[in-house]
């Protein structure tokens, strides 16, 4: 039994710091670099994409809006044209540095609001699906498990893995509390990582009124932007494997 | 007999257009593409992209410094792991779009500040040939005819091609009249085509001294950002033509 | 009698041209003079600053989202608290240059996606206005004739003058047809000025339909982004002025 | 007898965190804000006018070539005209800003390269003196004690404050030994207080000889970039209070 682990990585921009990707990078599986649109300056993603190679962390792109100042945060009415291009170009500037550091783009997971808006927003996703296709149609693509997205990208042809939230709350149809709610995001490391088991073995996560719901993920997202969050990972990862679930890449 | 013809291709940002790229790529061989840095927008880029695949123009990545408001032209003391990640970074990108396109990159070209920097610059030199070395040393550089950078790439592995500027003066040692000396930029469409007919056939160029100069050059750099540089670039390549030179990339 | 013209200006980029400042000074009253975050770098700016201070004409800071590559076309969904800082930050970086040139900031009209957005939207509409109000409670704001905004302004205490375009079509509602839908933009300039005319003596227009819709304007927006541009502004102003129609700014 | 302390604040960008605000405005009696160009976003730079308004800190427009990706420590060849417009528009979005919230910008702080630039390029310094004294003259020009600039500026008219740095050695020319050699940065929080002290109250530091040479300052810049950093300024202060040397804003 295995499951992946991956994180948001390479979020540094020239003199500001983001994240502890040194500490990231030896409990992941799989490491989404920021392309440089909402977050990463090339030398940076560089260092991440090599200490990536070192480490055997598979390296998916992290595409996003162009929005540094929300960090991608932000929905936008991109133009079909221009969205498509946008995720060409920042795949093919990941996989220029990737091939650099010595490994390759296996993956594609798109950022915050874009992320969030192509889960269910038909035209959006459509664009990434394409670009996804026009530039490799063997790049996987990461979705939110149970969202719209996972179908329409297997219908296009693409390979999708489903990701989990380790500190999220499910609603009982299995769908992410929203942010705004009371309860939304878990801080107890122990009990994230005992519910990430669960999921692992189970395929069920107990849901936020205390039903248990089917979540089918191949993935888990853990974060790394903070003491406490990687403090959460790295109990997430040993939880997984004192059980016996390796934590390995989707993409070999 | 033949010679290539180059132009700065896919400059256009968003809302604002610059140039005339359809009008060059019925004349140009050779096509130095933006990547974002100084100039051009994804989408833009692709567009361009796709027109010089349909055209059978040759394409080559227009690296620059990060600097959209100087258009790439205001020097930059970029430190070296931040201007070797930023080459490979365009690089790849352009790579990305153009396989979308249905073409791929060639060779390489700096733009504007960093073209002229690196031509005498040897730390700026060395890390612009290390990140082509990095992602594909079997890309061409084009520098500037007679420049220290020509035999510092070479030395280093990669494949020059040395460029003339069509519209531009020469001192009596072969180098470029400095464009804030008088008489450095040539305005005479038929002059400036009948000069490069001779720099194709006898490799000189006649000095702004009135002498001959040895000018080893196997691509003409052309114009297109007015129409009369659009007129003056169709001018030099009809009189190459009917003088029976060939033009033709230097990229198969 | 009398109405304003408006046109936006100051919307070049560095190397990049756009519209034709001069023309337009010599034709409007107001120039709505882009801040920097969808058009206009500090020095072109600057430049157009004070070729309106030499011209007489009104300025306007005509502040966007932060959008050089969608050129503020874009929706975005930008956080309160950012919205309001944004448009301060814009407000008085124009200011500063407007001050330098010799004149000063009289009115704010929102730009593109912006401006479209607060029309209808109560959350922006309500961070503009007290961005407006925080900075300057003095200063007109432009806003789109018989959008819920004139009112959310005026009851917030601010002098709003609405505007009419020149080259649109309006239901018979009294609203814009959008730009989708046939017919909702006009071309023909004698018949665009005959409507103007009407509209500022009769405070009517015809509508798509053919009937008369009543649309209470202080300005009339008029484009400079082409030459047709151009000249249908001249026409406007030359048939306002023929038929005793003075054009003055609303900010004296 | 008295001094200033000065430091570099709201240089957080969006999702990225820089410093501690916080900490330093119970330090410093003048804060260097960023304007946007080498950090520093609308939302940000307005929460840091109000801490510092309501901590009765002195603000100056700390501002820089347009680099966010370089923190505008590199150094830029910026033609006359875009330099001095891009000063006036960092003034003045800083003056939006302290306005709202309830200060207003009383000096000028050049950033990084352009502060190392200008304190001897005649050019550059003079493009940075020009914009000031367009947009206010009798704001206060924040320079390195001892350079040319200090001189340059007064002539032109402007108020200028000299600065030392507590952290940095001196030659026995009084000027700062540069950070490439070693040596050049100080460490030690209580050596470092007491060389403050030291120029508070002769005029005098030990330069890294062990002579002692002249500097003249009316202020200090501490920096707040760590927890070392925030602790060494502290103890900067600490020790001048506890001496009789009140820590007072230059800007009245």
């Amino acid at each position: 039994m295995r499951i992946d682990l991956n994180s948001d990585l390479g979020e540094s921009l020239g003199a500001w710091t983001m994240g502890d990707d040194a500490a990231m990078l030896s409990i992941v599986s799989s490491a989404n670099v920021a392309c440089g649109f909402h977050a990463g300056d090339a030398a940076g993603i560089l260092q991440t994409l090599r200490a990536a190679a070192a480490r055997g962390v598979a390296v998916g792109a992290h595409v996003a809006y162009p929005d540094l100042a929300g960090f991608g945060r932000r929905n936008m009415d991109v133009a079909s044209a221009d969205l498509q291009a946008d995720v060409i170009y920042q795949i093919g500037a990941l996989q220029g540095l990737a091939k650099v550091a010595g490994t390759r783009v296996r993956y594609v997971k798109p950022h915050g609001a874009l992320y969030n808006t192509i889960a269910h927003d038909r035209p959006q996703a459509g664009d990434v699906i394409a670009a996804i296709r026009a530039i490799d149609p063997t790049l996987v693509l990461v979705a939110l498990a149970g969202a719209p997205l996972v179908n329409w990208a297997r219908e296009a042809g693409l390979t999708v893995v489903s990701e989990a939230f380790a500190d999220r709350a499910y609603t009982p149809e299995g769908t992410l509390v929203s942010r705004r709610e009371k309860g939304a995001v878990l801080h107890d490391a122990q009990a994230v990582a005992a519910r990430m088991l669960r999921l692992a073995r189970e395929g069920v996560v107990e849901a936020i009124d205390g039903s248990s719901v089917r979540v089918q993920a191949d993935s888990i997202c853990v974060h790394g932007d903070s003491p406490g969050a990687v403090a959460m990972a790295r109990e997430v990862r040993a939880v997984l494997e004192q059980a016996g679930v390796a934590v390995q890449a989707f993409a070999a």
